[in-house]
């Protein structure tokens, strides 16, 4: 069992407010992520397959193939992207990096399931000082 | 002479829309930068002073003195902002990294004057591929 | 289950020298750290906790929270300090980053120990090229 | 047990080519990689051992032994190489990421197997963008 | 005056020899450079324009044409390629990282001349250790 | 006219007190910097020579000749040590950044002297957040 990571970029606005609560409690409990004009992140996305490599190319999967798998099903869907407004697979969910990456798990699974191999973890960094880890279960 | 560099962190939305274009014309010039519910970034900021060191300190200026500074006439006007509808320093100015990084020179530069020491350059890094830099003239 | 983690910096002296052992047997075996005068380091703490996201924040522990309680349990106690002489959660404790990751551990596991989290792993960063991890057991 | 990890770094040439296929075949699967005059990369390599610190030193393993063993073992027989042609080690093994990884394990593994410590996991970076983890089974 | 660089990165094989050398005299002056079959990096180009914003884009250039100009006569002739041997602006030219430097620029000059900006610096990092820089004299 | 810049890491303890002051004033100018028991810093020392490349090599100076001479007359008298205590070059200066960077121009400038090329700056990074530039005047 190999494991293969790759990272993407891509940077998006959100903000972070309970839309059941007052103004008051949102400051209270997200602070500056409740503005209300929002603000955004350059965030890093790392995608972690496991598998056997193919003994004819000694791959898991082609990196080129899952660069493409991560581009078409998130990068193109969240890239200069509003999360809270414009992004399908966000809508109702409450956009905190955890959630985040729980999304984008079930995003991506469909699309990396094989014979030999599949996916293992998603990592999401917001800031250089945090990111968010999940493994599907 | 000697030069003084220190990073601050922050993170806004903005997008890039000329109010006099259509909406065809801001999509080709600014792609998807042009996106009408913002995306955002992690800025990093690098403000260089210059300057001879004071004979008792060792220092061109303390580093807490210029962080505090830094902090109080930028961070906290942008940290978690929407560039173009929250920032008092960038109104009627569009939010393009070149233009930002001018207006905060024009921000600290009054605060950054004294006897040994002078603002030297405003560096800007939108994204991990694009920086800025700006020297006052 | 999901994981998130928070880095905080700090900066601090020490040296590796073990009292039972005579100079030239410390010098032996510790080399460059064992210097009699100390040097020091940059050292960057990642503090993981693992737990289910709260549905009306999205947050497995708000990360500013998460940060004070680093800050208060570890950060104020190491930073600008001598591990060897002046931290009391290392008394009697040899400075070694294996051994400084594991009190690290024991300082924050009880402020870290709630209904739908707990803490997971520290990693220690003492150089670019040297980190170590704990996972509390 | 703590885990500790050290980083060394390298750099090398190699091409991804299957000899038991036409040109046009390895053009198609391993596009720009397979460029018959080479290409090549910095790699980063990041060996973490497991084990009980020694309660005179503080030390699962002294760093500077790891590196020694790492050293010796590998960045002397891969550093400014062709990993296809020079590298005994990988002779007849396909140099993808992942069976480079593999391989560096099986090189590493009977000099890291000690009483109190043990290879833990092979971490090796081809770009910032691609990394691959082995962990010996 | 404001400098606006964009970064883009690529990968490539080259050795260091003097062909009216002998062996032992490359090898005494490239060290490990000189190896025979070749060896490579990933290098990080970063290319600077410098002038005067568009009032009605902000833009000194707009960052997706500088890319593109980069990609269309750097990168894609430099991609994947041995520097030795693969490229034509490299022909006859010695592929030190100053050699290399001084070729980008020759190829980018032209390409970035306008009414509004031109051309201000090359850097080119070959390993995290080493960078040149050259801006045109 | 190219510029060449080598990165070399060293590790090191010092405190900023300016033994003229008492405790108290000590403590208020330089906050945690003041230390009496130390602290360190992961210093980042970048070299920077700009000359001529020689024709037979393509090479200002060859990254190895610069390596060694920042490593005989920087690194082996600052790593690991401590910088007010140790170090005959800092003798009765003042080890703040800037101090430090411009007794690190002053011992290798000599050494870097030659007919087609002489050292241009020097950069030392003493945090990820802060860095000093000198550049000889």
């Amino acid at each position: 069992m190999i494991y293969l990571t790759r990272r993407e970029c891509f940077n998006a606005a959100h903000k972070l407010c309970n839309p059941n609560w007052s103004d008051e409690e949102n400051k209270r409990v997200f602070g500056k992520c409740a503005n209300e004009n929002w603000h955004g992140h350059n965030y890093e996305l790392f995608v972690t397959v496991k598998g056997t490599p193919d003994p004819n190319t000694g791959f898991i999967i082609n990196a080129v193939d899952l660069k493409n798998i991560i581009q078409t099903h998130i990068v193109e869907k969240v890239d200069h992207k509003n999360l809270n407004l414009d992004v399908p697979f966000l809508k109702d969910k409450f956009p905190s990096t955890e959630n985040f990456a729980k999304a984008i798990w079930e995003e991506l699974q469909p699309h990396l399931t094989a014979t030999n191999y599949q996916l293992h973890a998603i990592k999401l960094r917001e800031t250089e000082n945090i990111y968010v880890e999940y493994f599907g279960e």
